[in-house]
C-alpha cells in the first residue's frame, strides 16, 4: 500500500469534483446513482489532480511522459501553473482535440506511429536525451495515485452512505487512487473497476492473480483505456482494493454517453462514461443500492461526439 | 421593486449552480470569465428555482402554465416533490426533447397550434375550466423573482470583485432575479442582458422606456427566449436595473454553444449560451474585466446540438 498522501497545496489547486445526482437517472436505473464528474476539472479531466501533485512535489523542471491526451493536457497546464515545462508523447492517432489542447496549455507534442514503436520506448529514448527530465507516468506513480486519491476523499466527504463507487479502469491510477482514499478513511465503501470487454486485461488480471498485458493497444472507443496493462503500484493495490470489474461492451459505452447527455446534461468521453456503462451492463449489482459514478473526463474530438448522439 | 425573499426551504431544495472558471476562454476572449452554470439543476434550467418556488408558496394544489419547456419541466419535478399537479401549455413546435421530460416528471402536456390559439388564451381558457388553480407566469410574478434571486445571491457569494453578470432575457424573470440579487446585497456589480437580436423586444423596450411587444413569436435558435414581451414585474426592475441590452446575432450563439462545447466541455442549449454569445458580439464592453456568465439551461433537442456542432 502507498503512503503518499496529498497535501493541502494540491487540495487547493484542483477544482472539487462537480457532484449531480440525476432522479432520471435513479428511476431507469433502480439505484440510487449519484455522478462524480471530473468533467469540469481543469483541462477537463481527473487527470489534473495527479499532474499538479506531480510537478509541484519532484524538483526537477521537465517533464517527459507518454499520454493518449488527458495526462498530457494535465501535465502541460500544471506545468504552466508551476512554470516548469514538459513533452508528451501521443499517438499519431490521438484525437485532434487533445493534441491542440496539449499545445495550447503550452505543452511540446511528439507524434508517434505506435506500429513503429511503443510510447515507453519513444520516451526511454527521450529520456535518454534529456537525462535532467523527470519521465511521468501517467498512472504507475504513488505521487499519481496520491493526486487521485483527492477525488476519493471528496466523494466520501459529500455522502455518508454511499454502498459503492464505480471508476474506469485503463493503467489503473484512478481506481487506485480512490481505493487508496477509502482505505485512508477506514470506510467501508465498495470500488468496482469499469473497463471495456475489449481492453479487459485487469479484469484478466484480477483471474490470473497476476498483471496480465494486452499485446498490442485495443482499439475500444474509450481511448482512455487504451493502455497495455496496469501499472505495478497500481496493482498492489487493486489486486485486493476492488471488488471486481464489470467488462464492458462497446455498445453499452455509447448508450452510457448518449444517457448522460440527455438525462444528466452532461458532455462525456466515451471513457468519462465508462461507469455509467458498467451499471447498464450489470444492473443487479447495484440494484436498490447507493452508487457513485466517477465520470472521469470529457475530452472527445465534436465529430466522434455527434456520430455517438446520431445512434 | 418587490420585496419577496427567497425563503430557507427554497435554498436547501435547489442545487447550488455550478461556477466553472474556464482559463482557455478567458484567454481567447481577454475577460475573465466566470461560468454560472444552471445546467446540472435540477430539470436542467435555472427554471427549478423559481418552480419550486411557487409551488411551495402558494396554496392552491393545481397549476396551469404556458411554457416552451424549462418552466413546464421545472413545474412538473416541483409539483411531483411537494404532491401538487400540473398543466403544462406547450406549442406543438416545442423541442421534443423537452415535451417528453415534463411528462417523464408526471406534468399533463396541452400541445397548442400557435397560429390558431397563444399560449396566453388557452391558459386563460384553462383557467376558467380549473377556477381553483393557480396560473402560473414563467416569469411575471414576483414569487418567480424571488426564486431566480437565490442564483444572483450564489454568484454574489462566490466572488467579491465581479465587474458584471450576463444573462439572458426572455420575459424577464432571470435577469430581475439577479438584479433583485445584487440591490439587496447592496453590491455594485453591473448586470448585462443578452438577448436574440431578431428578438430584442426587451433591447427595444429599454430604448422606448415602455414595454415594447413581438408581433408574434421570434424564431431565434434560442428557443427559451421566444415570448412577446417583458413581464411587467420584471419590466419594473429591468427598466433601471439593466446596465444594457447586448443584441446578439443568431450565429454568434451558435458560436458560443460550440465554444461552451469545446473550451468548458458543458452541454448548453442555445438560450443558455446568449450570455457567452453577447460577449463575443460586444467584446470591448467586457475586455479586462471579471464577468460572470449565466449559463441558464441545457435542454436541447439531440439533433438540433449535432447539427450546430457540424457548423
Amino acid at each position: 500500500m502507498i503512503t503518499a498522501r496529498p497535501t493541502s497545496r494540491l487540495r487547493e489547486a484542483v477544482r472539487p469534483t462537480t457532484l449531480i445526482p440525476v432522479p432520471l437517472l435513479t428511476r431507469r436505473l433502480g439505484a440510487e446513482v449519484l455522478l462524480a464528474s471530473e468533467t469540469l476539472q481543469y483541462t477537463g479531466s481527473f487527470k489534473f489532480r495527479a499532474a499538479y501533485n506531480v510537478v509541484s512535489e519532484v524538483p526537477q523542471d521537465l517533464f517527459i511522459t507518454a499520454s493518449s491526451g488527458n495526462f498530457g493536457q494535465a501535465l502541460a497546464y500544471a506545468c504552466s501553473l508551476v512554470g516548469k515545462s514538459c513533452i508528451i508523447v501521443m499517438p499519431g492517432t490521438s484525437a485532434q482535440v487533445k493534441i491542440d489542447a496539449v499545445r495550447e496549455y503550452g505543452g511540446k507534442v511528439e507524434l508517434l506511429d505506435l506500429s513503429l514503436k511503443s510510447r515507453e520506448q519513444r520516451v526511454r529514448e527521450l529520456g535518454a536525451e534529456h537525462p535532467e527530465a523527470y519521465l511521468a507516468s501517467p498512472y504507475d506513480d504513488p505521487l499519481v495515485i496520491a493526486g487521485n486519491s483527492t477525488l476519493g476523499e471528496e466523494i466520501l466527504r459529500a455522502r455518508s452512505t454511499l454502498d459503492y463507487v464505480v471508476a474506469p479502469v485503463g493503467g489503473g491510477g484512478l481506481a487506485s487512487g480512490i481505493v487508496s482514499a477509502i482505505c485512508q478513511s477506514g470506510r467501508v465503501v465498495r470500488v468496482i473497476g469499469a473497463e471495456p470487454l475489449i481492453a479487459n486485461d485487469a479484469a484478466r488480471s484480477l483471474r490470473a492473480g497476476h498483471i496480465v498485458r494486452n499485446e498490442a493497444e485495443p482499439q475500444t472507443i474509450a481511448d482512455g483505456t487504451r493502455t497495455l496493462s496496469l501499472g505495478k503500484h497500481n496493482w498492489e493495490i487493486l489486486k485486493t482494493g476492488l471488488q471486481t470489474i464489470v467488462e464492458v461492451p462497446e455498445d453499452k459505452i455509447v448508450e452510457a454517453v448518449r444517457l448522460l447527455f440527455t438525462l444528466a446534461n452532461l458532455k462525456a468521453e466515451p471513457t468519462g462514461a465508462l461507469s455509467l456503462a458498467a451499471v447498464l451492463t450489470r444492473p443487479e449489482l447495484f440494484r436498490d443500492r447507493e452508487v457513485c459514478c466517477v465520470i472521469s473526463g470529457a475530452n472527445v474530438d465534436p465529430a466522434v461526439y455527434r456520430s455517438i448522439l446520431e445512434g
